[in-house]
């Protein structure tokens, strides 16, 4: 069981901004910090921006920051909004679907997952930002 | 979020065994009833013999059928094993992963999905063991 990449991703670019809270920062150095493609970043920062997660500024001078306060970046809210369908298994093609209990055990066994998820924030994951920042610091962006 | 193939597989296996519990079963059979690669089946079938879910009866007149009682698969179990881990996201290759608190939550979120699963069993499941037979009767399965 996995989440997706793009689920992944955002966490990193909001735990990276988290991070480094007084300043704007770049798709490219986000990129650099965890050594993943900029191109793949570029679909999630766009998403993020979109929705409110993060704001970006263009033209000289621009960048991208957090659009919200950590503390009000809930992750069971961002999972549920990164993930989009939350397909465990694929019942649409199984010719039991219709007599099969399966879909429903399922969907309870979610609920309680992101009922987790519902009660951590980005705040909570980024809990000591000066080490961040120094992990950050230290692969070498500016 | 997805649940592997390899589950998905193993359930559907094991729904399929559940609902014709008085006859041997081949590979084929299964493979035909879900419109799904035999070859496919024959890993998950392997596997889920080996673990004594399923019994295998080779030669003339052989198949395969449940190995316990559907009440005596546990779903959470079941789901441990053919998950092998569940690494949620791919903290391994990520820099901030000593500083980052997001796979203790993840761990958590994942232990409440996996107790919801652990109070169900294949029995629950095939709760209506005359309506998947005749869905299964109804693809043309002998």
């Amino acid at each position: 069981m996995k989440l997706t990449l793009f689920t992944d991703y955002s966490m990193r670019v909001l735990l990276y901004l988290a991070a480094r809270p007084d300043r704007l920062s770049s798709i490219a150095e986000v990129a650099q910090a965890y050594g993943i493609s900029q191109n793949h970043l570029m679909k999630v920062v766009n998403d993020l921006a979109r929705s409110g997660y993060i704001e970006s500024l263009r033209g000289r001078g621009g960048g991208i920051r957090l659009g919200r306060k950590p503390a009000d970046i809930n992750l069971g809210e961002l999972v549920r909004h990164t993930e989009g369908g939350f397909d465990l298994v694929d019942c649409g093609s199984c010719v039991v679907a219709p007599a099969c209990r399966l879909t429903g055990v399922l969907q309870e066994a979610l609920c309680a997952f992101l009922s987790v998820l519902d009660r951590y924030s980005l705040a909570d994951l980024a809990a000591e930002p000066g080490q961040l920042e120094r992990i950050f610091g230290a692969v070498g962006t500016r």
